[in-house]
């Protein structure tokens, strides 16, 4: 196999880490780096070192936070606090509140419960969730998780962990996604509209 | 559209520039640095920041160098240096060094020219290329571009500059690569292999 000088091997071997990106991919990046202007470099380096340094987890709900406390969210004074949004990553959260249709808070799980994976409950995010259940008013929980096995999983095992607190338990609609097409519908999906279905 | 925190959408931004990667791939590999311990982050940025400092360019053949003069095959007294292999690119030169079948000097256009991605015989490294053929004693030069178009062109321009030097122009061989499929073949392959056929 070809071998390249050392710090290029090695900025290859760095970048086949991201995930989908192999040994091609990382050298079609070096390559592209390697023609770019210098200052160019230097601004990919300090957004990443920026990105180390100035993102941080919320304590509250595990969500990225700009400051070394409470996130925007957590903080502020105009979100409904009755109602949490429980969400497996930081940027399902991000795609919520792009809809602008949620006010509440969120509490971020960091993953789903997957064994394949090796994702386990004791890695999620759930013993704050229940200190915030007992500690905080809240009276509605949504799972907002993907419509999957590990999403259906976690749902069920949180279900039972949940139920004594006596909140309400709801989950996002399942049904046909905006521009779909009937004929190529799956039955699960066609199925969940049917019996989800709302008046007109 | 889901607007991030500013840290991470400048790196997202950053990232977006590497061929072939787009918002949400850009995106996929922000979230994956965010969740790799710290030491990983700097270990990238180090790589990117190293290959900036310690990768040059030889003055003389316009491969990569890894010191700020010429490069390790420039500077080889074990080189045929009749031989000169004329490539589009540094990566295309380091595929011929694994065959381990030259062992002549390189030298490396920077491209090819291609009108359509805006690259004329200009942004070439041309000059420095007849200065060589001027001072160095070449007695052949071996086209190893690619078989394309913009190969092709570049064949032609250069024939027409290198012709007054008296030396021996050759490309590559054409042919079926190994492991083909003769009924798959397309018809400009397989007229090179019968064009260029071999004694068996």
């Amino acid at each position: 196999m070809a071998q390249f000088p050392y710090s290029i091997e090695n900025l290859i071997a760095e970048l086949s880490n991201l995930p989908g990106v192999g040994r091609k991919t990382a050298e079609r990046y070096v390559f592209y780096l390697l023609k770019r202007p210098k200052n160019q470099l230097e601004k990919l380096c300090s957004a990443i070192s920026q990105l180390q340094k100035q993102i941080f987890i919320c304590p509250q709900c595990g969500n990225f936070s700009e400051q070394n406390s409470l996130c925007a969210i957590c903080a502020s004074d105009k979100r409904d606090r009755q109602t949490l949004c429980l969400v497996a990553e930081s940027h399902d959260l991000i795609v919520i509140e792009s809809t602008a249709e949620y006010r509440g808070l969120y509490h971020v799980l960091g993953g789903t419960i997957n064994p394949i994976d090796g994702i386990t409950e004791e890695q999620l995010n759930i013993r704050k969730l229940l200190e915030r259940l007992k500690n905080e008013k809240i009276t509605e929980v949504i799972f907002a998780l993907n419509p999957d096995l590990a999403g259906e999983a976690t749902t069920i095992y949180l279900k039972k962990l949940l139920t004594p607190f006596n909140v309400k338990l709801t989950r996002l609609a399942r049904g046909l996604p905006m521009g779909a097409d009937l004929e190529y519908a799956d039955e699960i999906t066609l199925g969940s509209a049917i019996k989800g279905r709302r008046d007109v």
